[in-house]
């Protein structure tokens, strides 16, 4: 986390979250966490955003634009202090200005789990730590409250389990929210589903999680920091790999990982192909190409994103045809060469701007270009509206 | 700056050097300012590219991509010592190593202006932090080094100016390299023009200046501050209109200006119309259409960015035609709604990296989409090439 997220959770990303529940888990610290399980209307932000309430004070992350943070972190405190999860239902329609937002976070209906943080995130954190998904179920409601807070944990192979400090879902309401869960395990999206079993209404947050996207930067000069620091402010997982002579970890303190190796060791740093993002800077042809041709023969990372004008790729492009096989179109596809969004700015500032937007935009099966000239929505659908 | 480009010479921008130079002047402390006049071959940096390097040691900003700046500092030092200007002559073609850059900083001929800080800057940047285009003649090279450092200003008018601690640029060159002046003046691009007259050859750098882009957002929100803090990292002049209530210029560290007022005070606080972006987001309707209008009615910024999603703005659009005319379509096409480039990020920091890169894509007249689906040059051609 920057010095700025420090002090603004609305510099939070999920990065950050995740580093700091971990913290509170290891330190003992307590605290509430706050998920935002339904919106009705519109809302700042989505289902499965998340806040930390530490019981000693601040918070970290944000579920509305600002308009609920002081009775929800009272709530908070109150839910910390009985030891018991609670949803609880915001209701902003009627607030009797309707100038006020309409579509932007002070405008709409908003449901809210909170629930002290204990030993039942302990095996989702670590899941995701290792680059795989989790998804996490949870009792919002249920007919006699009785049920609320009851969790289970969606291994990456899709095995249910149980976990420390919850009793499980009813089997019941484990069965009847299966197809959900499959379908948006792995998708990183979160919603709420109402079942009837025998034992009444019950209604589960079904929290697909996903491991962070990591920016795997091929390279060692002076161009790199800046990008590194960038995509760590924007909540990427940033790792470093340098072909050049052993690098110090502290020359890249925005990176969480850094490597060193012959460029065809590029591969060995890639933890989770599909979620990994790499960009090939290392400013030297040979280097560059070796780096190249690995990532897209030896890895699945769906994105190669090469640093220079297209006269560098074709040079390197013809000495990779002299070594043998020229790449497949499939691999070709997956190389981003000029790298970045076309934004017109050459400080290195403005080029790390460039890089990132265009790794966020892949990352999201986006292609940059601006949204008023776009049709549909602004944020991806749910998979199966 | 960030405490980040403090540390980094790579992450300081254009905002960043100019501030530094104005300190350094302030304070009378000794330094050098080293410029990127022309670049053969392919270089990091484009002319017009500064380093300042001041004696008592560190150097800010980067005229390559990091195989120059230890010769550039020794030479810098020599400079500042000797007290007169030189123009110097690097060529990294020769290397004997074709593998190193292709077209990456390292590789092509480079001529540096290297100067000692004089008084010859302060009317040029007091006319930049004014909002005002300034261009800098100075002679770089002649044919008996006389008139090396000899310096003119171009006024925004175009009026030429003498200025402190610098002869004049010899009548006759400028005369002749007048065309080349009016044609720059105000475009920000820096190019050497050699020209013959009686007195033999001379090559002048004009060097066009503009001043920063400016990002005016009006809100008030804690959505504001991310948004804020990542133009600034990148280089925006910022500036926050808040219209509710008196706000103090720490509740938004990053802005260089703050200021409150009703509404329809916004146009106040545009500086420089045509290098002002302004962006609206103060999540309450009523306000963000006064601000809307009033910027788009009366001021010239080229661009307004409305967040929010387009049935907000279909209600904000109702709600003015019944107060009166409707927009013309000149004023629509200034507006930019849903605001950012289609990036898919949902949390704060994602939708700050979306409007900043719009922000800068229309700053640079280009359109956001990625470069790999581009023809074209990545970087904007001269204005007479």
């Amino acid at each position: 986390m920057t010095e700025d997220a420090a002090g603004d959770p609305w510099r939070v990303t999920e990065k950050d979250f995740r580093a700091q529940v971990r913290t509170s888990r290891r330190t003992g610290r307590a605290a509430a966490v706050v998920t935002v399980a339904t919106v009705e209307g519109s809302a700042y932000r989505r289902p499965g955003a998340k806040m930390l309430v530490p019981a000693d004070g601040g918070t970290v992350g944000a579920v509305t634009a600002g308009c609920l943070e002081d009775p929800v972190v009272d709530l908070a405190r109150e839910v910390i202090e009985a030891g018991r999860p609670r949803l609880e239902t915001f209701d902003l329609m009627d607030s009797g200005d309707d100038s006020w937002g309409l579509g932007l976070g002070c405008n709409g209906v908003i449901d809210l789990l909170v629930e002290p943080l204990d030993a039942s995130l302990d095996h989702p954190l670590a899941t995701l730590a290792d680059g795989e998904p989790s998804t996490v179920l949870t009792v919002v409601d249920s007919a006699d409250d009785r049920h609320v807070g009851n969790r289970l944990v969606v291994d990456p192979d899709g095995t249910r389990r149980e976990v420390s400090d919850r009793e499980p879902v009813p089997g019941a309401v484990r069965d009847a929210v299966a197809g959900t869960v499959d379908r948006l395990h792995g998708t990183g999206e979160a919603r709420t589903v109402a079942v009837e079993t025998d034992g009444g209404s019950t209604t589960v947050l079904v929290d697909s999680l996903q491991p962070l996207a990591e920016l795997l930067i091929f390279g060692s000069q002076n161009d790199l920091p800046p990008l590194a620091g960038l995509a760590a402010d924007v909540g990427f997982r940033v790792s470093v790999h340098s072909p050049r002579g052993a690098v110090d970890e502290g020359t890249f303190p925005s990176a969480d990982a850094v490597t060193t190796g012959h460029p065809s060791t590029v591969a060995d740093s890639v933890r989770a192909d599909e979620h990994t993002y790499a960009v090939v800077m290392s400013h030297n042809l040979v280097d560059d190409r070796i780096a190249v041709e690995t990532l897209l023969t030896e890895t699945g990372v769906p994105y190669v994103g090469l640093m220079g004008p297209r006269a560098r790729f074709e040079e390197l492009r013809e000495s990779m045809a002299e070594g043998g096989e020229p790449l497949p179109q499939s691999a070709l596809d997956r190389l981003s060469t000029p790298v970045g969004l076309d934004l017109g700015g050459g400080e290195p500032m403005e080029i790390a701007l460039s890089v990132v937007s265009e790794v966020l935009a892949v990352s999201n099966g986006r292609e940059g270009g601006r949204l008023r000239d776009h049709d549909g929505p602004i944020h991806p659908r749910m998979s199966d509206e």
